[in-house]
């Protein structure tokens, strides 16, 4: 049995929580939680023993796995206790929004190699993972677009919004990522940004409910992503992988496979899954047990703290972008 | 100029003449109808010949291609005339639904050999034939199972229907002869049907609303044909040829290719095209230039009388098997 | 937690226990298997206690499901068994082969009314019972015509096929169970049946590569089913349900949602799901969710020992229906 | 009958001869083009006159529809022309590529006001319009974004490309006008355009393989245009309407509606449709309907010249933003 303890309760760190105790080989030892309501509700569900202390955490031997969900300003400071005491280390995107920081520690880690998986979780998607691997096997001959959807069924809360740096840093980070999953060696080169609100709401807490990037890869593949804080039909995420030779798709997943024909329409297909706990069930999944594997040494980590670090560095660019008007090199 | 005589204006004989008209190497030189207001109505859409006696048209040597859509009765008649004068014949389903009066003429068209098409549209329809040459080059191996669906947006007139033949001679003939195009040289050798209406009226005329129908042939296929003389979203028309190896399907055509997505649904598109003149529009021109090429020599018939004459037989193997109950051997 | 004695540990046993195991509010307590090299797997895997004389499960009071999936010819004893000790029973389809023991037991049944289950996986599919929903919410008006398709990727074992009892009750019999489903309180009247194979292995063991059943309800509901001992592009069941309005679709789950575009196809998607344990995943997960209701007391079961009965019934009707090759009624 | 007089028999020029000729309500009387082999051909196509000095055509009183498809530079000449002599105008996208002159037009034509008609094609498909209306029946809501993919099956000539104004010019103008079709009377104020090129032709000729622009309205809607000169399975058009409760997509259009199921994929259908005759059949058909209607003066038209010019003022703010790589105002 593999130990694992869980730094952060909040929604989030409750999702991994139970994907935790699902899986066969992870333990949910501790849970590390200052909020007492929460400490009291993971120590309910799951009978792993809360500490307030964290150090006492690291410094137990019998904890395998350090689970980094916590807000996004204590990142940093775990990684690096994790990377003292040699423990594996998962942490939740994004990293410190201080991106100098994130740099020193980049350094570290490249030093150091500890075991660490980021929480890019569409990088374990099957369907976005499988046409990578279609890409691979050249079914579309030399890749020139990448083309990326990605709409969020509704909005989070709004303090949430206030501090989540943004849908660059809290959102998109995820699609910077996935493109530079496609890419592989191929580097972003440039970056352009821009961004519309119908809701008043982003406008007073500086945020954007749209957002469109163009990026350009050095060998001239041209990135487009589309981002929605809002939509009516549920997680709408889909990739367009456009090469010489052909197209590939990986779409979306709708509540169950039944269609309805009547005067008005045909093949009427039910709405997308509406809840990101279930549009990435088998991504969370194959997660876990790539970090299983990864502190067993069988595997290499399919997401890195540089992954993280680079998917930053766009994010800003993109704000960059922004405030100039203009295409931002990087 | 290939000249056509057109038998018969009724609603499927003015749709012939519409297309007969656009048709570039073909002119419409004679229209024959009993009905004064039909072929007035003719005469000014077209402005052609208005002929009562039918004779003169056999006769009169411009005439090239004889077109009949005249009722059903006079099939027969027409047919042999067309053979006498040397003509080539396109001919409505079904034949004549005296099947004995059918075979001396098959032994007749047998022996002259004459330039003959019947109407069977659909095994002119891209889609349909398409999965036919599909199946020719090996794509899903051994055929072992043809399924076609073949519902109508809306039932014909009472009056038609009383005279139609009823629902396996008038509508199911066209599936019956598919299932023949699909099997080649591979015959059908024994049936079973069973009927249902609701709607009261199918009973008081002694025809069926609904009529499902499972052949077997001699090499082992089965074949299940289903029909509805209504359906609320449009022609529903669709072939389904299973395999050994894999599945061809032949579906539908909707209105446009557009889809809408809300919190109801997604992916929902347009119903299907509701009108036979539509449905089956790029069927209807294919069959005129293979009749032209059938003319000039070049190709041979892609539906011939012996086709139709078969499809009847398999009509009445259905009527028996409602009569009797059980399965009728061919 | 509910304790659950498993009968039976073979292949679709030990899904069960798979399934019973990581369900949390059931605890795999005995598993009662003969063969002793699958009874030592199961301690293995599940450390529960292995018990061949099952009078003693049965006498446990601590058991609180009875869960068979032992031989067909072992359910009757068992569920009587578990009547008498007032257990709650699941048990796997099909029922005794005898279907006069059957009647005996049902009369039990009604009198004494256990708490009992059938393995009629296919109810609890979330798309196939969406459909019922839909159908009740009349979105398709009048039910008219109820199409299933059901083809397994390939056969099982010739072992299995030689003592399964036969295509109509090993394989089609969840079909029959649908159909019943969707029809409510209208009941089979007539069925029709018709068979083929073409790998002689069929003939051998007296069963059957293909087979196709047309039923017609009390109501005049006409119900097509179609089944196939192979598919090569996966587990292809769908439904189709017709109505006056409009029509229902309960499709297919392919592997992943993603589509190739080239220079000779569009929209490719990947082939179907390919193992049951994939396919029916979310309908095991609601049964035994449903299993633990009813053993609390809370819901009615979805699927009595009288659905298992009469689709028996039906099953049986169908071999009368192939040998004098006529309707059947009931 | 209305009479037609078409300058251009280049290939696009004989595409609309064969379109007009098989018009009912129009004739061919003119042909005007300068080349002999295929003025000749024009003569033996529709035995219309060739007539080699323009002003003749404009003169002639019996002319009463000018179809403009003669080379770019000539566009400006014609529509004055036409406008003196009191023509229905039709005239192919782009106008001239010296915006002033197209500007000094504008303004003579918001005074005369003649029956003009651009060749936007677009406009008139069937599928793209179907989702304006459907926009304006509010089924999505307030329009928030538009995403039109655009990629053409193969690029034209060399020796076409290298006057064809470009990539922004002669193609994504199509998508340009689009985008103001669905907008309204919101217009847009900003642009920023990206391209890349992979072949190395597209750099010798100073044209681009790929491009993508995002453009902003001042309402705040984002759109997103990409095109390709390249698609290895067809013409791949689609339009995607985001709102605040749904979206519209207008999809692309198969060779015909079959699909092919076997162990490496399920539902994979033919490609698209190659060639551009084809795909806009319906819309050039709708096209000259509507044009004989604004000749009658019983419609609007659809794609005025205002149209014209202010796509290709979009195109060249493109050209700007490629130059300054930075957001264009407009």
């Amino acid at each position: 049995m593999i130990n694992v303890a869980l730094l952060g309760f909040g929604r989030i760190g409750q999702m991994h929580a139970e994907n935790i105790n699902k899986n066969k080989d992870l333990k949910l030892l501790y849970v590390y939680e200052k909020v007492d309501f929460l400490s009291k509700k993971a120590k309910k569900l799951y009978n792993c023993k809360i500490e307030k202390n964290y150090s006492k955490i690291f410094q137990d031997n019998n904890v395998d796995i350090i689970f980094i969900s916590s807000p996004t300003n204590t990142h940093i400071k775990f990684i690096e206790e994790g990377m003292v005491y040699k423990k594996t280390i998962f942490c939740e995107k994004p990293l410190d929004l201080n991106i100098s920081k994130n740099l020193k520690l980049l350094k570290k880690i490249k030093k150091n190699k500890p075991k660490i998986q980021l929480g890019f979780n569409r990088r374990y998607d099957p369907g976005h993972f499988s046409i990578k691997k279609d890409l691979s096997k050249n079914k579309i001959g030399r890749l020139e677009k990448i083309i990326i959807t990605s709409r969020d069924p509704a909005p989070p809360k709004t303090s949430y919004l206030k501090s989540s740096g943004g849908i660059f840093r809290d959102m998109m980070i995820h699609d910077f990522d996935l493109c530079r999953m496609y890419l592989g060696k191929d580097e972003i080169s440039e970056v352009y940004a821009v961004t519309s609100s119908f809701e008043k709401i982003y406008k007073k807490i500086k945020d954007h409910e749209l957002a469109v990037v163009t990026m350009k890869s050095k060998k001239g593949v041209i990135c487009v992503i589309t981002n929605s804080r809002h939509c009516s039909f549920g997680y709408d995420q889909r990739v367009e992988l456009f090469g010489k030779k052909g197209m590939l798709l990986s779409g979306n997943k709708e509540i169950n496979s039944t269609e309805l024909f009547n005067k008005n329409q045909s093949s009427s297909k039910k709405p997308f899954l509406n809840f990101f706990v279930d549009r990435y069930e088998d991504a969370h999944n194959i997660q876990l047990k790539e970090l299983t594997a990864l502190h067993k040494g069988t595997i290499k980590s399919r997401s890195t703290f540089e992954d993280g670090y680079v998917a930053l560095k766009l994010a800003n660019a993109c704000y960059k972008s922004l405030r100039l008007k203009k295409t931002i090199k990087l």
